[in-house]
Protein backbone atom coordinates (compact mmCIF):
# COMPACT_ATOMS: atom_id res chain seq x y z
CA UNK A 1 0.00 0.00 0.00
CA UNK A 2 1.27 3.37 -0.90
CA UNK A 3 1.09 6.19 1.30
CA UNK A 4 -0.85 8.87 -0.77
CA UNK A 5 -2.72 11.24 1.66
CA UNK A 6 -1.10 14.07 3.40
CA UNK A 7 -4.25 13.40 6.07
CA UNK A 8 -2.38 9.96 6.88
CA UNK A 9 -1.65 10.27 10.79
CA UNK A 10 2.26 8.34 9.98
CA UNK A 11 3.11 11.49 7.85
CA UNK A 12 1.18 14.12 9.79
CA UNK A 13 3.55 13.04 12.75
CA UNK A 14 6.80 12.66 10.41
CA UNK A 15 6.47 16.19 9.86
CA UNK A 16 6.04 16.85 13.25
CA UNK A 17 9.37 15.00 14.66
CA UNK A 18 11.15 16.57 11.97
CA UNK A 19 9.94 20.07 12.91
CA UNK A 20 9.76 20.06 16.50
CA UNK A 21 12.71 18.68 19.02
CA UNK A 22 10.00 18.38 21.91
CA UNK A 23 7.92 15.47 20.01
CA UNK A 24 11.31 13.94 19.01
CA UNK A 25 12.14 13.98 22.63
CA UNK A 26 9.03 13.22 24.23
CA UNK A 27 8.72 9.79 21.99
CA UNK A 28 12.50 9.86 22.17
CA UNK A 29 12.93 9.09 18.27
CA UNK A 30 15.07 10.72 15.57
CA UNK A 31 15.07 10.73 12.10
CA UNK A 32 17.57 10.19 9.50
CA UNK A 33 17.50 11.23 5.81
CA UNK A 34 19.36 9.81 2.64
CA UNK A 35 21.03 6.45 1.72
CA UNK A 36 24.53 6.32 3.49
CA UNK A 37 22.38 7.18 6.63
CA UNK A 38 19.93 4.04 6.23
CA UNK A 39 22.93 2.09 5.36
CA UNK A 40 25.18 2.84 8.36
CA UNK A 41 22.01 2.80 10.54
CA UNK A 42 22.06 0.19 14.12
CA UNK A 43 19.70 -2.11 12.93
CA UNK A 44 18.94 -2.33 16.56
CA UNK A 45 17.64 1.12 16.58
CA UNK A 46 15.37 1.06 13.62
CA UNK A 47 11.89 1.83 14.03
CA UNK A 48 10.38 1.70 10.54
CA UNK A 49 11.76 3.41 6.68
CA UNK A 50 9.62 4.97 4.87
CA UNK A 51 10.91 5.16 0.87
CA UNK A 52 9.40 7.17 -1.97
CA UNK A 53 7.47 5.77 -4.51
CA UNK A 54 9.82 6.17 -7.28
CA UNK A 55 12.79 5.30 -5.05
CA UNK A 56 11.15 2.37 -4.58
CA UNK A 57 11.19 1.39 -8.01
CA UNK A 58 14.89 1.01 -8.06
CA UNK A 59 16.07 0.10 -4.75
CA UNK A 60 17.07 -3.22 -3.72
CA UNK A 61 14.03 -5.69 -2.42
CA UNK A 62 15.29 -6.04 0.86
CA UNK A 63 15.24 -2.32 1.12
CA UNK A 64 11.28 -2.43 0.02
CA UNK A 65 10.10 -5.36 1.79
CA UNK A 66 10.77 -3.70 4.90
CA UNK A 67 9.70 -0.11 3.73
CA UNK A 68 6.51 1.83 3.80
CA UNK A 69 6.07 3.70 0.26
CA UNK A 70 5.22 7.03 0.04
CA UNK A 71 3.80 9.25 -3.02
CA UNK A 72 6.79 11.45 -4.48
CA UNK A 73 4.66 14.47 -3.95
CA UNK A 74 4.12 13.73 -0.55
CA UNK A 75 7.74 12.76 0.25
CA UNK A 76 8.78 15.71 -0.38
CA UNK A 77 6.54 17.24 2.15
CA UNK A 78 7.94 14.77 4.92
CA UNK A 79 11.63 15.10 3.37
CA UNK A 80 14.04 18.20 5.10
CA UNK A 81 15.99 18.70 1.74
CA UNK A 82 14.98 20.18 -1.50
CA UNK A 83 16.20 17.12 -3.11
CA UNK A 84 15.68 14.20 -1.86
CA UNK A 85 17.33 11.12 -2.27
CA UNK A 86 13.89 8.94 -1.51
CA UNK A 87 14.89 7.14 2.01
CA UNK A 88 13.67 8.44 5.49
CA UNK A 89 14.79 6.03 8.96
CA UNK A 90 13.26 6.58 12.00
CA UNK A 91 15.27 5.44 14.51
CA UNK A 92 15.39 5.36 18.23
CA UNK A 93 17.86 7.39 20.23
CA UNK A 94 21.10 5.34 21.60
CA UNK A 95 21.83 5.70 25.23
CA UNK A 96 25.10 7.12 26.42
CA UNK A 97 26.05 7.41 29.82
CA UNK A 98 28.80 9.24 32.17
CA UNK A 99 31.00 6.06 31.64
CA UNK A 100 32.13 7.98 28.05
CA UNK A 101 34.47 9.84 30.36
CA UNK A 102 35.80 7.31 32.05
CA UNK A 103 39.33 7.16 29.65
CA UNK A 104 41.73 9.00 31.27
CA UNK A 105 43.75 9.06 28.10
CA UNK A 106 40.61 9.62 26.05
CA UNK A 107 40.07 12.89 23.49
CA UNK A 108 37.24 14.28 24.35
CA UNK A 109 35.00 17.88 23.63
CA UNK A 110 32.47 19.97 24.99
CA UNK A 111 30.70 22.22 23.42
CA UNK A 112 28.51 24.89 25.21
CA UNK A 113 25.45 27.11 23.22
CA UNK A 114 26.60 25.46 19.99
CA UNK A 115 23.82 27.50 17.75
CA UNK A 116 24.67 25.86 14.15
CA UNK A 117 23.33 22.53 13.32
CA UNK A 118 25.18 22.44 10.54
CA UNK A 119 28.61 23.05 12.70
CA UNK A 120 27.27 20.85 15.39
CA UNK A 121 26.81 18.11 12.96
CA UNK A 122 30.44 18.30 11.36
CA UNK A 123 31.83 18.88 14.65
CA UNK A 124 30.35 14.77 15.06
CA UNK A 125 31.89 13.85 11.90
CA UNK A 126 34.95 15.29 12.71
CA UNK A 127 35.47 14.48 16.07
CA UNK A 128 34.97 10.64 14.88
CA UNK A 129 37.60 10.79 12.27
CA UNK A 130 40.31 12.30 15.55
CA UNK A 131 39.34 9.71 17.45
CA UNK A 132 37.37 11.54 20.06
CA UNK A 133 35.99 9.07 22.90
CA UNK A 134 32.77 11.45 23.58
CA UNK A 135 31.20 14.79 22.85
CA UNK A 136 29.81 16.62 26.14
CA UNK A 137 27.23 19.34 24.44
CA UNK A 138 25.52 22.22 26.86
CA UNK A 139 21.70 21.61 26.43
CA UNK A 140 21.30 24.69 25.39
CA UNK A 141 22.52 23.98 21.99
CA UNK A 142 21.12 23.25 19.10
CA UNK A 143 19.39 19.67 18.71
CA UNK A 144 22.22 17.38 17.85
CA UNK A 145 18.74 15.57 16.07
CA UNK A 146 18.05 18.07 14.39
CA UNK A 147 17.98 16.98 10.45
CA UNK A 148 20.27 19.14 9.18
CA UNK A 149 22.77 18.36 12.04
CA UNK A 150 22.52 14.84 11.50
CA UNK A 151 22.92 14.88 7.54
CA UNK A 152 25.74 17.03 8.73
CA UNK A 153 27.06 13.93 11.12
CA UNK A 154 27.21 11.94 7.89
CA UNK A 155 26.78 8.61 10.01
CA UNK A 156 28.99 10.03 13.05
CA UNK A 157 25.85 10.31 14.97
CA UNK A 158 25.49 6.26 15.47
CA UNK A 159 28.97 5.75 16.22
CA UNK A 160 30.22 8.83 18.45
CA UNK A 161 29.26 8.80 21.94
CA UNK A 162 27.63 12.11 23.43
CA UNK A 163 25.77 13.52 25.94
CA UNK A 164 23.54 16.59 26.77
CA UNK A 165 24.02 18.07 30.39
CA UNK A 166 21.94 20.72 31.67
CA UNK A 167 24.70 21.45 33.66
CA UNK A 168 27.92 20.79 31.79
CA UNK A 169 30.12 22.56 34.50
CA UNK A 170 29.36 20.01 36.88
CA UNK A 171 30.31 17.05 34.18
CA UNK A 172 33.49 19.03 33.32
CA UNK A 173 34.63 19.28 36.92
CA UNK A 174 34.24 15.66 37.08
CA UNK A 175 36.28 15.09 33.65
CA UNK A 176 38.80 17.23 35.47
CA UNK A 177 39.00 15.99 38.49
CA UNK A 178 39.55 12.61 36.49
CA UNK A 179 42.89 13.88 35.37
CA UNK A 180 41.79 15.09 32.08
CA UNK A 181 43.07 18.35 31.12
CA UNK A 182 40.95 20.95 29.79
CA UNK A 183 41.78 23.24 27.26
CA UNK A 184 39.17 26.39 26.57
CA UNK A 185 39.48 27.66 22.72
CA UNK A 186 39.81 31.25 23.54
CA UNK A 187 40.28 34.61 21.84
CA UNK A 188 41.82 35.88 24.86
CA UNK A 189 44.26 32.39 25.54
CA UNK A 190 47.99 33.42 26.18
CA UNK A 191 49.22 30.27 24.78
CA UNK A 192 48.85 28.99 20.73
CA UNK A 193 47.30 25.81 20.64
CA UNK A 194 50.43 24.21 18.89
CA UNK A 195 52.10 24.50 22.06
CA UNK A 196 50.46 22.34 24.24
CA UNK A 197 50.75 18.56 24.73
CA UNK A 198 47.50 16.49 23.94
CA UNK A 199 49.14 12.63 23.98
CA UNK A 200 47.54 12.29 27.86
CA UNK A 201 43.61 12.74 28.22
CA UNK A 202 42.50 16.12 27.21
CA UNK A 203 39.45 17.74 26.33
CA UNK A 204 38.72 20.84 23.98
CA UNK A 205 36.12 23.03 25.36
CA UNK A 206 34.24 24.72 22.59
CA UNK A 207 31.61 27.65 23.03
CA UNK A 208 28.91 29.39 20.70
CA UNK A 209 29.74 30.65 17.13
CA UNK A 210 29.50 34.33 18.41
CA UNK A 211 29.86 34.97 21.95
CA UNK A 212 32.46 32.23 22.95
CA UNK A 213 32.75 30.15 26.16
CA UNK A 214 31.20 31.40 29.01
CA UNK A 215 33.54 33.19 31.77
CA UNK A 216 32.27 30.60 34.19
CA UNK A 217 32.57 27.52 32.16
CA UNK A 218 36.09 28.85 30.73
CA UNK A 219 37.10 29.42 34.03
CA UNK A 220 37.40 25.86 34.53
CA UNK A 221 40.00 25.41 31.89
CA UNK A 222 43.46 24.28 33.01
CA UNK A 223 44.45 26.31 29.73
CA UNK A 224 43.36 29.06 27.63
CA UNK A 225 44.55 28.33 23.69
CA UNK A 226 44.03 30.02 20.91
CA UNK A 227 44.08 29.36 17.10
CA UNK A 228 47.05 32.01 15.44
CA UNK A 229 45.44 34.20 12.82
CA UNK A 230 47.11 36.02 9.70
CA UNK A 231 45.43 39.10 8.29
CA UNK A 232 42.09 40.51 9.80
CA UNK A 233 40.47 37.18 10.50
CA UNK A 234 38.57 37.64 14.20
CA UNK A 235 37.71 34.46 14.62
CA UNK A 236 37.78 31.06 12.84
CA UNK A 237 34.18 29.15 12.07
CA UNK A 238 33.17 27.10 15.45
CA UNK A 239 33.32 23.67 13.73
CA UNK A 240 36.94 24.58 11.92
CA UNK A 241 38.25 25.73 15.11
CA UNK A 242 36.81 22.58 16.83
CA UNK A 243 38.51 20.06 13.89
CA UNK A 244 41.93 21.90 13.93
CA UNK A 245 41.78 21.27 17.57
CA UNK A 246 40.84 17.55 17.41
CA UNK A 247 43.21 16.98 14.85
CA UNK A 248 46.45 18.76 15.99
CA UNK A 249 45.76 16.43 19.35
CA UNK A 250 45.09 13.34 16.97
CA UNK A 251 48.59 14.12 14.78
CA UNK A 252 50.32 14.69 18.23
CA UNK A 253 48.99 10.84 19.27
CA UNK A 254 49.71 9.36 16.25
CA UNK A 255 53.25 10.37 16.07
CA UNK A 256 53.85 9.91 20.19
CA UNK A 257 52.75 5.94 19.32
CA UNK A 258 54.89 5.69 16.25
CA UNK B 1 13.12 59.28 -0.12
CA UNK B 2 12.19 55.41 1.15
CA UNK B 3 11.84 52.90 -1.75
CA UNK B 4 8.74 51.45 -1.01
CA UNK B 5 8.03 49.61 -4.18
CA UNK B 6 8.51 46.35 -5.56
CA UNK B 7 8.32 47.57 -9.23
CA UNK B 8 11.49 49.78 -8.33
CA UNK B 9 13.91 49.26 -10.96
CA UNK B 10 16.79 49.37 -8.04
CA UNK B 11 14.99 46.19 -6.22
CA UNK B 12 14.22 44.23 -9.21
CA UNK B 13 18.33 44.38 -9.95
CA UNK B 14 19.22 44.03 -6.70
CA UNK B 15 17.10 40.54 -7.02
CA UNK B 16 18.21 39.62 -10.24
CA UNK B 17 21.98 39.88 -8.95
CA UNK B 18 21.43 37.81 -5.73
CA UNK B 19 20.22 35.41 -7.78
CA UNK B 20 21.77 35.13 -10.95
CA UNK B 21 25.67 34.38 -11.06
CA UNK B 22 25.20 35.54 -15.10
CA UNK B 23 23.78 38.95 -13.74
CA UNK B 24 26.38 39.74 -11.90
CA UNK B 25 29.48 38.70 -13.56
CA UNK B 26 27.94 41.12 -16.49
CA UNK B 27 27.56 43.98 -14.50
CA UNK B 28 31.11 42.89 -12.66
CA UNK B 29 29.56 43.60 -9.37
CA UNK B 30 28.39 41.84 -5.87
CA UNK B 31 26.42 41.83 -2.53
CA UNK B 32 27.42 41.72 0.60
CA UNK B 33 25.12 41.32 3.22
CA UNK B 34 25.41 42.69 6.84
CA UNK B 35 27.35 45.22 9.08
CA UNK B 36 30.63 43.42 9.16
CA UNK B 37 30.57 43.13 5.48
CA UNK B 38 29.33 46.44 4.88
CA UNK B 39 32.37 48.25 8.04
CA UNK B 40 34.88 45.65 5.96
CA UNK B 41 34.41 46.49 2.73
CA UNK B 42 37.03 48.73 0.53
CA UNK B 43 35.62 52.15 -0.07
CA UNK B 44 37.17 52.11 -3.51
CA UNK B 45 34.79 49.70 -4.74
CA UNK B 46 31.23 50.45 -2.82
CA UNK B 47 28.99 51.41 -5.53
CA UNK B 48 26.00 51.87 -2.97
CA UNK B 49 24.53 50.81 0.19
CA UNK B 50 20.98 49.86 1.05
CA UNK B 51 19.52 49.64 4.53
CA UNK B 52 15.86 49.09 6.06
CA UNK B 53 14.05 51.33 7.34
CA UNK B 54 14.38 50.39 10.81
CA UNK B 55 18.24 50.48 10.75
CA UNK B 56 18.20 53.45 9.32
CA UNK B 57 16.15 54.63 12.55
CA UNK B 58 19.30 53.15 14.38
CA UNK B 59 22.44 53.58 12.59
CA UNK B 60 24.62 56.25 12.38
CA UNK B 61 24.78 59.14 10.34
CA UNK B 62 27.55 58.64 8.20
CA UNK B 63 25.86 55.05 6.67
CA UNK B 64 22.81 57.10 6.48
CA UNK B 65 23.83 59.72 5.00
CA UNK B 66 25.15 57.41 2.19
CA UNK B 67 22.60 55.06 2.19
CA UNK B 68 19.34 54.24 0.47
CA UNK B 69 16.50 53.17 2.36
CA UNK B 70 14.44 50.58 1.40
CA UNK B 71 11.21 50.10 3.49
CA UNK B 72 11.34 46.93 5.92
CA UNK B 73 8.94 44.19 3.79
CA UNK B 74 10.80 44.95 0.58
CA UNK B 75 14.23 44.70 2.37
CA UNK B 76 12.93 41.13 3.79
CA UNK B 77 12.86 40.52 -0.32
CA UNK B 78 15.60 41.78 -1.52
CA UNK B 79 17.96 40.12 1.75
CA UNK B 80 18.90 36.61 1.25
CA UNK B 81 18.75 35.81 4.80
CA UNK B 82 15.56 34.97 6.91
CA UNK B 83 16.55 37.22 9.50
CA UNK B 84 18.52 40.74 7.89
CA UNK B 85 20.88 42.59 9.71
CA UNK B 86 19.10 45.56 7.22
CA UNK B 87 22.37 46.82 5.47
CA UNK B 88 23.48 45.56 1.97
CA UNK B 89 26.50 46.77 0.07
CA UNK B 90 26.67 46.45 -3.52
CA UNK B 91 30.30 46.39 -4.43
CA UNK B 92 32.79 46.24 -7.87
CA UNK B 93 34.29 43.20 -7.91
CA UNK B 94 38.07 43.31 -6.79
CA UNK B 95 40.44 42.42 -9.86
CA UNK B 96 43.37 39.81 -9.16
CA UNK B 97 45.81 38.85 -11.81
CA UNK B 98 48.25 35.78 -12.33
CA UNK B 99 50.81 37.60 -9.53
CA UNK B 100 49.48 36.42 -7.06
CA UNK B 101 50.81 33.17 -7.86
CA UNK B 102 54.67 34.49 -7.87
CA UNK B 103 55.59 34.13 -4.41
CA UNK B 104 57.82 30.98 -4.62
CA UNK B 105 57.24 30.09 -1.02
CA UNK B 106 53.71 31.04 -0.70
CA UNK B 107 51.38 28.57 0.71
CA UNK B 108 48.46 28.57 -1.86
CA UNK B 109 45.02 26.18 -2.60
CA UNK B 110 43.78 25.20 -4.96
CA UNK B 111 39.90 24.29 -5.61
CA UNK B 112 38.21 21.86 -8.63
CA UNK B 113 33.96 21.67 -9.16
CA UNK B 114 33.63 23.32 -5.01
CA UNK B 115 29.92 22.96 -4.94
CA UNK B 116 28.96 24.04 -2.08
CA UNK B 117 28.83 27.90 -1.03
CA UNK B 118 29.46 27.26 2.40
CA UNK B 119 32.43 25.32 1.87
CA UNK B 120 34.07 27.79 -0.26
CA UNK B 121 33.12 31.02 1.97
CA UNK B 122 34.85 28.77 4.72
CA UNK B 123 37.61 28.28 3.13
CA UNK B 124 38.10 31.57 2.14
CA UNK B 125 38.16 32.92 5.53
CA UNK B 126 40.39 29.91 6.49
CA UNK B 127 42.66 31.06 3.71
CA UNK B 128 43.05 34.24 5.37
CA UNK B 129 43.66 33.34 8.68
CA UNK B 130 46.29 30.57 7.75
CA UNK B 131 48.19 32.48 6.12
CA UNK B 132 47.32 31.89 2.66
CA UNK B 133 48.58 34.47 -0.51
CA UNK B 134 46.26 33.09 -3.27
CA UNK B 135 43.54 30.77 -4.25
CA UNK B 136 43.08 29.21 -7.39
CA UNK B 137 39.25 28.28 -7.96
CA UNK B 138 38.07 26.02 -11.38
CA UNK B 139 35.32 27.81 -13.57
CA UNK B 140 32.75 24.78 -12.57
CA UNK B 141 33.28 25.79 -8.84
CA UNK B 142 30.16 27.68 -7.30
CA UNK B 143 30.50 31.75 -7.27
CA UNK B 144 32.24 32.81 -5.23
CA UNK B 145 29.94 35.70 -4.66
CA UNK B 146 27.07 33.77 -3.78
CA UNK B 147 25.42 35.68 -1.26
CA UNK B 148 25.87 32.15 1.08
CA UNK B 149 29.51 32.21 0.08
CA UNK B 150 30.31 35.87 0.44
CA UNK B 151 28.42 35.67 4.17
CA UNK B 152 30.79 32.72 4.95
CA UNK B 153 34.00 34.45 4.09
CA UNK B 154 32.92 37.35 6.76
CA UNK B 155 34.88 39.86 5.31
CA UNK B 156 38.22 37.09 3.80
CA UNK B 157 36.60 38.15 0.35
CA UNK B 158 37.72 41.75 0.56
CA UNK B 159 41.62 40.32 1.01
CA UNK B 160 42.32 36.79 -0.11
CA UNK B 161 43.19 36.89 -4.02
CA UNK B 162 41.62 34.43 -6.09
CA UNK B 163 41.72 33.68 -9.64
CA UNK B 164 38.75 31.55 -11.45
CA UNK B 165 40.28 29.90 -14.52
CA UNK B 166 38.11 27.56 -17.11
CA UNK B 167 41.35 25.68 -16.86
CA UNK B 168 43.26 25.02 -13.68
CA UNK B 169 45.65 22.75 -15.14
CA UNK B 170 47.40 25.00 -17.14
CA UNK B 171 47.77 27.39 -14.24
CA UNK B 172 48.78 24.30 -11.86
CA UNK B 173 51.22 23.65 -14.38
CA UNK B 174 52.90 26.86 -14.16
CA UNK B 175 52.61 27.28 -10.52
CA UNK B 176 54.48 23.68 -10.31
CA UNK B 177 57.11 25.07 -12.87
CA UNK B 178 57.45 28.19 -10.93
CA UNK B 179 58.77 25.84 -7.99
CA UNK B 180 55.76 25.40 -5.64
CA UNK B 181 54.86 21.82 -4.59
CA UNK B 182 51.71 20.60 -5.30
CA UNK B 183 49.67 18.25 -3.00
CA UNK B 184 46.55 16.26 -4.20
CA UNK B 185 44.53 15.69 -1.11
CA UNK B 186 43.04 12.27 -2.09
CA UNK B 187 41.76 9.29 -0.26
CA UNK B 188 44.16 7.32 -2.31
CA UNK B 189 47.17 8.88 -0.76
CA UNK B 190 49.65 7.07 0.21
CA UNK B 191 51.30 9.43 2.70
CA UNK B 192 49.78 11.25 5.82
CA UNK B 193 49.65 14.95 5.18
CA UNK B 194 51.10 15.69 8.26
CA UNK B 195 55.09 13.41 6.80
CA UNK B 196 55.35 16.79 4.57
CA UNK B 197 57.23 19.17 4.52
CA UNK B 198 55.37 22.78 3.58
CA UNK B 199 57.57 25.11 4.55
CA UNK B 200 59.09 26.13 0.80
CA UNK B 201 56.35 26.87 -1.53
CA UNK B 202 53.24 24.91 -1.63
CA UNK B 203 49.76 24.58 -2.92
CA UNK B 204 47.11 22.34 -1.70
CA UNK B 205 44.85 20.98 -4.35
CA UNK B 206 40.94 20.37 -3.34
CA UNK B 207 38.40 18.34 -5.61
CA UNK B 208 34.46 18.03 -5.33
CA UNK B 209 33.06 17.38 -2.14
CA UNK B 210 31.64 13.90 -3.58
CA UNK B 211 34.14 13.08 -6.20
CA UNK B 212 37.33 14.31 -5.16
CA UNK B 213 39.75 16.02 -7.80
CA UNK B 214 39.71 14.76 -11.30
CA UNK B 215 42.08 11.95 -12.45
CA UNK B 216 43.65 14.58 -14.97
CA UNK B 217 44.32 17.76 -11.95
CA UNK B 218 45.51 14.91 -9.39
CA UNK B 219 48.51 13.80 -11.79
CA UNK B 220 49.89 17.05 -12.08
CA UNK B 221 50.32 16.50 -7.86
CA UNK B 222 53.93 15.99 -6.85
CA UNK B 223 52.46 14.50 -3.34
CA UNK B 224 49.13 12.62 -3.18
CA UNK B 225 48.39 12.64 0.45
CA UNK B 226 45.20 12.33 3.50
CA UNK B 227 44.37 13.06 6.24
CA UNK B 228 44.30 9.89 8.66
CA UNK B 229 40.61 8.81 10.14
CA UNK B 230 39.58 6.55 13.11
CA UNK B 231 36.15 4.68 12.77
CA UNK B 232 34.10 4.35 9.60
CA UNK B 233 33.65 7.78 8.59
CA UNK B 234 34.90 8.04 4.76
CA UNK B 235 35.43 11.46 4.46
CA UNK B 236 36.19 14.62 6.24
CA UNK B 237 33.86 17.58 5.24
CA UNK B 238 36.08 19.66 2.37
CA UNK B 239 36.48 22.70 3.66
CA UNK B 240 37.25 21.07 7.29
CA UNK B 241 39.94 19.08 4.96
CA UNK B 242 40.87 22.41 3.30
CA UNK B 243 41.26 23.95 6.74
CA UNK B 244 42.92 21.30 8.36
CA UNK B 245 45.70 21.22 5.72
CA UNK B 246 46.06 25.27 5.54
CA UNK B 247 46.77 25.11 9.14
CA UNK B 248 48.89 22.17 9.25
CA UNK B 249 51.59 24.09 6.53
CA UNK B 250 50.69 27.47 8.89
CA UNK B 251 52.04 25.44 12.12
CA UNK B 252 55.24 23.89 10.33
CA UNK B 253 55.75 27.99 9.22
CA UNK B 254 55.79 29.69 12.30
CA UNK B 255 57.54 26.84 13.70
CA UNK B 256 60.36 26.96 11.10
CA UNK B 257 60.77 30.70 11.79
CA UNK B 258 60.84 30.25 15.42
Amino acid sequence: MIITSGANATIKQLIKWRDKPKERRRDNIFIAEGIKMYAEAPKALIQAVYISESFAGECDDTIRNDADIVADDLFLKISDTETPQGILTLLRRPEHSDDIFSDKNGLYIALENMGDPGNLGTIIRTAEAAGVKGVLVSNDSVDIYNPKAVRATMGAIYRVPFLYKENIRGSLQEIKNAGIKLYAAHLKGKSYYDEMNYTSGCCFIIGNESRGITEETASLADEYIRLPMEGSVESLNASMAAGILMYEAYRQRRKAKA
